[in-house]
């Protein structure tokens, strides 16, 4: 090609995120804390391809979906990007069926494609971090109820206190639209109660008359999503309602006995409620529901949902997979929290000591920096030395906080200068006294 | 969709790898060493999009690369997904300049996509491991030298003893070539000598004179790379060569200074090597190269290459941007290591003990797993241990090694029962003494 220099943009794609070294690094220390509580819990890793054949992307999707998924032929075969974790798990279980041990924990934090118009807050490519537990046939209730008890593990590591994790279970919406005669509109239903902190009561009101309903059976909608701004007692309100569809009653069982398990798994009473109004998107949950939303950012809507549903891979198998799962958004939630200025970068390396040779010879530099690497802490070793000045500068522009000097004088002893470089203190010490000192982490 | 059920293919794309839980586990054990080598010797991750403009990815390319890419238009915009790591990092260096540090040390271990026609061993998506030091106009011929330490520390933590990394300098094939006036045919001539060990010397030299070289030539090629065969002085058999090329001269020096330092970086000289064979492709490298072999596999090939670049950017930015740095396939490494049983899987899940409750209150079981959780120890709570030898078959297959039994005696006495699940031994243990017995790892 010919000098082509002038005309190639050089910039990543709009709603692509790509991060500088101290965002980078920011975002694989939560990534990790996700990772760890995923792991603590008993998950097991999975990791499917990103490319998948068309038609197992697309045997459940459809309409918006479908328009945003990045789809293209190669040969004879039409391959599509992956647009979540779920769908792929769905085919991986009804492919490896045999060779699975259920429930299976599985856990999978990778990238996923939506092609979106892009917008504020909205990526193109962005990483999913989900856990789902697979039954086979059956998936006792029990395992809903641990379900938050690891959000609630995952926000409290991040280091947040006041974030709520929504549970409602789709029966009860479900079997209360039936009772209602209102199946049929119940999304559209659901839509408009959304509205109803930003428009208020009267235009929901309007809204519901429009969809044709009664002001009786409107009545009972206030009446029914009334009952969130309870505390307490929610479960007996909600049987003293009195409504004899038999999905509603086991829905307001399920949510009982859920709620009283969380209890037991430990998670504050703060840190969770009833939220008759969550739904999750109409199709896909069938039971339990749940979403997460910070106290303090509620703009950002919720930053860990899911929920269960009864089979996972009809569209695959004939066996029956009940399931149960979370997913957090994170490129989004990162990119939220970061703007805000909740999650904050600090250093531009994970460097914690440079060392500084001020002989020519490199061997003691260079053992050193061996010992410290066996012991685990990341050490460069600056080939700059002779120019001191220009050496500290990168460790100073990287928020790299020690350096140790090792001149003649250092190498007759066995001892090494070892300089904070955010105090400007220096010490000298022998290697244990080191290793000790540069194994106390900030975080 | 009407029951698409009968007709859905629900296997992975061919060339697409995709593991069984134990394989995963295995494969991400060994992914996290390579990652924690690249952290402990200074380097920084970077995580670019998979998508970029066809027009970035291509403006390097040709020839066959550019036939393997994954195309497509989305709306106005043709994308291409990665084929490479370097390419990527490339337009981020040009694009974020003036927010790097230089030397920039960066990391990055992702997938890329290569839509090659399938064969054994070969993968259409597969994990690069890659490490590269950027240094802004110049960069001192150290950071070549310290480049086979962090491949030695790598493969030693991996488990290798028996692998050698092979080092040559291009600028001394380009002085060799040009000496012989044979430049226009370097590459024939490379892709000839490296058949030297398949079809012998009859053949090759055959082959050669095909080429039009004169057999005064060609004998000046053997003896070159006769000098292979030795294992010492090579530097001064290679001055004593006579050839007054200045890239020679140069080529000479500068592996006469990497191999010096390597020494002093403490490689054992059992694990590096001189080899003049070492091309590593014709177009991109211009000074030191790498290869690595595991001597007791030399068919896999290299495991690790890479090699020294004058300017990475040069499509996208003026800055002079020379680098240096090495690729590990791991997908590729991983095939080939498990097949020949030399990497095996153990376990299908992480998890490390499984908590039965004994009684119906499930408080006590909770409490103790969230504790052993805060101290890192994967743990789950059995929801069907009153199906006891169901909840034990569940470790079993999964190769859980401890199982916890807490039941009203237990609870009386502050006490758990841990068993272990290998050996059917089992102990009265409090908290601490259940810690410390799990925290005792085999790896």
């Amino acid at each position: 090609m010919n000098n082509p220099k002038e005309e190639i943009i050089t910039s990543a794609l709009s709603g692509f995120m790509e991060l500088l070294p101290a965002q980078q690094i920011l975002f694989n220390k939560i990534f990790d804390e996700i990772r760890k509580v995923y792991e603590v819990f008993g998950f097991i890793p999975l990791d499917t391809p990103i490319l998948e054949r068309s038609e197992v992307l697309l045997a459940k999707a459809g309409g918006e979906t479908e328009k945003q998924i990045y789809q293209f032929k190669k040969g004879d075969t039409n391959l599509a990007m992956r647009f979540d974790l779920t769908v792929p798990l769905a085919r991986y279980v009804a492919e490896h069926y045999g060779q699975l041990v259920f429930p299976f924990r599985r856990y999978a934090m990778g990238k996923v494609y939506r092609g979106e118009r892009p917008q504020a807050g909205r990526f193109r490519e962005f990483y999913q971090c989900d856990i789902d537990v697979i039954g086979n046939e059956t998936l006792d209730i029990r395992f809903d109820a641990e379900i938050p008890s690891i959000i609630y593990m995952i926000f409290k590591n991040l280091g947040f206190k006041n974030f709520i994790i929504r549970i409602n279970n789709r029966k009860i919406l479900n079997g209360f639209f039936s009772y209602l005669d209102a199946n049929q509109i119940s999304n559209q239903i659901m839509q408009t109660i959304d509205k109803l902190e930003k428009v208020g009561l009267d235009e929901v009101n309007r809204i519901l008359l429009d969809l044709n309903l009664s002001q009786d059976k409107i009545n009972k909608i206030f009446d029914f999503i009334n009952l969130n701004n309870k505390t307490k007692n929610i479960i007996s309100d909600l049987n003293n309602l009195n409504i004899k569809d038999v999905q509603f009653i086991t829905g307001v069982k399920e949510l009982e006995q859920v709620i009283n398990i969380i209890k037991e798994f430990g998670v504050p009473e703060s840190n969770f409620a009833i939220d008759l109004t969550i739904a999750r998107g109409l199709d896909y949950y069938t039971g339990t529901v749940y979403e997460t939303r910070l106290n303090d950012y509620p703009e950002i809507g919720s930053v860990c949902s899911g929920g269960r549903y009864d089979d996972l891979a009809s569209h695959y198998t004939k066996h029956k997979l009940p399931g149960v799962g979370i997913s957090i958004g994170l490129t989004r939630l990162f990119d939220q929290l970061t703007k805000r200025g909740v999650w904050q970068t600090e250093n531009s390396s994970t460097t914690r000591v440079l060392i500084l040779p001020m002989t020519t010879d490199l061997v003691p530099s260079i053992k050193l920096a061996n010992k410290l690497r066996i012991n685990n802490i990341p050490t460069e070793i600056s080939f700059i030395a002779d120019k001191i000045k220009k050496a500290l500068g990168y460790a100073d522009k990287l928020g790299i906080s020690y350096a140790i000097f090792i001149g003649e004088d250092e190498i007759a002893k066995n001892l090494y200068t070892l300089k904070n470089l955010k105090t400007g203190e220096q010490e000298l010490l022998d290697l244990e006294q080191i290793i000790e000192q540069l194994n106390i982490r900030s975080f």
